[in-house]
């Protein structure tokens, strides 16, 4: 029996996870959780799962949830999050939150020597030297959960890393990959959200859309898997069927593929090294799907691409400032305060601003995080 | 230093295992080779890799070797063959002989507790039973090297095989697969020699465009992966570029891909389980490539695939009729005796007309081996 500790367990991964954890009670523990401000959801949970720790956003919604559940601790705001993340009877953290807000209960979850399934992508990009440095400090493993990652996990599985000689992360398109950047001047946050393959939480989905998800996913994969970003690729795959994959220097490829199905990649960093059954998953069938198609990544076309690279080539907090640039203007764009492109306009003009620091600390790290969402939002 | 003995040193894979031995000197050695009556490639080969054994079909032939290399021993026939196969300095054999002549050879080599990389997989089929239960007594490695085996069992590195669903081997089609059957009537020798993707030996060739092939490659895996036949399937995918793939009961399925390049399992056998440069293999490119097709694989069409498994399912000494009957119908086929729908009939004959014997041993495989091939010759 594995206990679970949740971050971000009313989010489209959250979520996810539980549906993982309830086709496998014999398997699976769910011990605390933490939400945002989703009550009715949290309710829910608390009532099925009966964890015994709980933290929300907010300091009222815990004292309700206090006096409806008496047998359940109760907590709230960053503390409580960080309480979540190093839950003493937790195996391992599933960390599901949003941006960089998760990278504090990480680093203090790594310090509490917990295994960490990280499907918050936001962290390792704004720190990914101390999240990494901290982890190999104290011996803790970060599974990936994002498909991506995860298919290269298990692409690396039996491998020894010293024969990679490159990844190859395959990119949907997202909502606008038909449409030339002429065609992006009209289009709605309706437009942006209506992803082609996978069913997930509006940030991604427009991240995903500007193919700054992508670029996110490159940055990620530098840390997680210790690669130069030359060795790091992107191929436009509109099926998202490959997951990604690995080309080792004897020429061979390893991939991992599947129907998009996010509780593939969770289940497989709750269970690894081991796999468990998920019979409720839709088999591939190649037949069926006919056809895979791959064309080159534009990064003319798909800017947000070209400055991920460039960020984390950059290195230092230049990634940091790539990533609250990029949360605050897709904040802007899902409120209807700017268009569609103005996304890529703003990253752009936060990144050329920006003086590098190198080796930033947390303390940096954070200053630089809320410095430039200010920027940002003074921009609107 | 891995010292290597090789049989089949002269035909396709032998060749292309020559040219894996020649790019990293460092690290193989060619101890011992045999070969057929192709006599000049077999100087070639001794005057460059200098073995310390060598074995050639005839016994005049093999007398000129030793009057030519005073200082290589030269022996002929089985004995030779068997002599290569259990050389006393060698690491691992790589059986690359054609047809169900590699059988006797290989039991001896697993009786001399040597390591196997297997690209003969007519030897599996005929008696997979018996190659098999030896293997796990001594306690030897049987090494796949076709190209969809070698896929499967990288995808299976770092895996539990109890998590395994399903294998999915892929099938080009061979040279005829947009030819209805009507179409087949004519066809020429030339005709089925003109592989679209690898560029093989004659008999495996025809058993590309028979389909036959990939019913032998289905008892191979049947026998390598210990699995029912309900659990292998077959997908047509002209491209050869994934090369087969595992799908797992969580839904996940991995894949090995490349460009069709016999050299890359073959090195893979030899340096498992770590991996070598190759810096020769033409890279993946799959924007260059742009799609992957998949169809369904049609057993109406391609008789010799259903057969197989009619044959595989019904075990016991069916197998080894299908393995002779197919070898003695495409000599036949080569040599201008029979058109190409003729192999279909003539292996069917020959299954229909047998009666399974149950757990054959090898005097028994030996003589319904060599009488079906009679058989299968008297009807023409």
């Amino acid at each position: 029996m594995k206990s679970i500790s949740l971050m971000g367990a009313t989010g489209s991964i959250g979520i996810q996870t539980l549906d993982v954890i309830r086709q496998h009670p014999e398997e699976f523990l769910l011990s605390a959780v933490s939400a945002g401000r989703n009550m009715e959801k949290t309710r829910d949970i608390i009532r099925e799962f009966r964890p015994s720790l709980v933290s929300v956003q907010l300091k009222e919604d815990a004292e309700k949830l206090r006096s409806e559940f008496g047998d359940i601790t109760v907590l709230h705001g960053e503390d409580g999050l960080i309480e979540t993340a190093c839950f003493h009877e937790a195996d391992v953290l599933v960390n599901a939150v949003l941006g960089s807000v998760g990278l504090h209960p990480t680093l203090k979850a790594i310090e509490a020597g917990k295994t960490i399934a990280i499907a918050n992508k936001e962290t390792l990009v704004t720190a990914g030297h101390l999240v990494m440095e901290a982890a190999r400090k104290k011996g803790v493993q970060l599974l990936p959960v994002d498909s991506e990652h995860s298919a290269i996990f298990q692409a690396l599985q039996g491998e020894n890393p010293k024969n990679i000689e490159k990844l190859i992360i395959t990119a949907s398109g997202g909502s606008f990959r038909d449409k030339s950047r002429d065609e992006l001047v009209g289009v709605t946050v309706d437009d942006a959200l209506n992803h082609p393959n996978w069913s997930m939480g509006a940030k991604i989905t427009i991240d995903s859309a500007t193919m700054m998800n992508k670029g996110l996913e490159v940055i990620e994969a530098h840390w997680l898997f210790d690669l130069p970003y030359d060795q790091i690729g992107v191929v436009l795959h509109r099926e998202s069927i490959i997951h990604s994959m690995v080309q080792f220097h004897d020429s061979s490829v390893m991939a991992q593929l599947g129907t998009p199905d996010m509780r593939v990649p969770i289940q497989y960093a709750l269970t690894y090294p081991d796999r468990m059954p998920h019979p409720k998953g839709k088999r591939l069938d190649l037949v069926e799907i006919g056809k895979l198609h791959f064309e080159e990544m534009d990064t003319d076309r798909f800017k947000c691409l070209g400055f991920a690279y460039a960020a984390g080539r950059e290195g230092g907090s230049m990634p940091t400032v790539l990533n609250a640039a990029n949360e605050a203007a897709v904040a802007l764009f899902l409120k209807g305060a700017i268009s569609f492109l103005q996304i890529d306009d703003l990253v752009e003009r936060a990144l050329n601003g920006h003086v590098t620091i190198q080796r930033p600390d947390l303390g940096t790290i954070h200053e630089i995080d809320r410095n430039t969402r200010k920027l940002v939002d003074s921009w609107v």
